[in-house]
């Protein structure tokens, strides 16, 4: 694996994992009026379409990286709709 | 173009363009509590490594649309920062 195909991994990881204190945050304070429910709802169903176009473009790193960001992104957004 | 491509283009407008609703709400009200700095941190790093990765590669949708959701995140990281 070269240099390129590294910082491309690193940038994944970082994308996809920058959700996770965000859904964790709400869960803690309970309090989501900040969020726009715009941005997870348009960004939701991006990650869904991301998801479909990988499974036709059979293409693992964007299955796997999108399977985990929708997970994070579906919770924020559940949460957002729970404490609105 | 094919339908699959379009999708994918689909597919990265939207995940681009749904940080836009997160600026001007934290724009409009003035408040960013409940935004995670770690998302935002961790996020906006994430998109400058996509960034160079897109140029090292030479793919103009990767650097596109990053560039593009590095004004939105780091214009949302600037307001959680200025109005935390």
């Amino acid at each position: 694996m070269n240099l390129i195909t590294i910082l491309g991994l690193v940038a994944a990881s970082l994308t996809t994992g920058s959700f996770l204190p965000q859904a964790i945050k709400a869960i803690k304070t309970k309090h989501t009026k900040d969020l726009s429910l715009g941005m997870y709802s348009v960004l939701t169903s991006g990650i869904v379409l991301w998801l479909i176009y990988g499974i036709l473009v059979n293409d693992i790193p964007i299955i796997a990286s999108n399977c985990v960001t929708l997970v994070f992104t579906s919770a924020i957004l559940f949460l957002k709709l729970r404490y609105k």
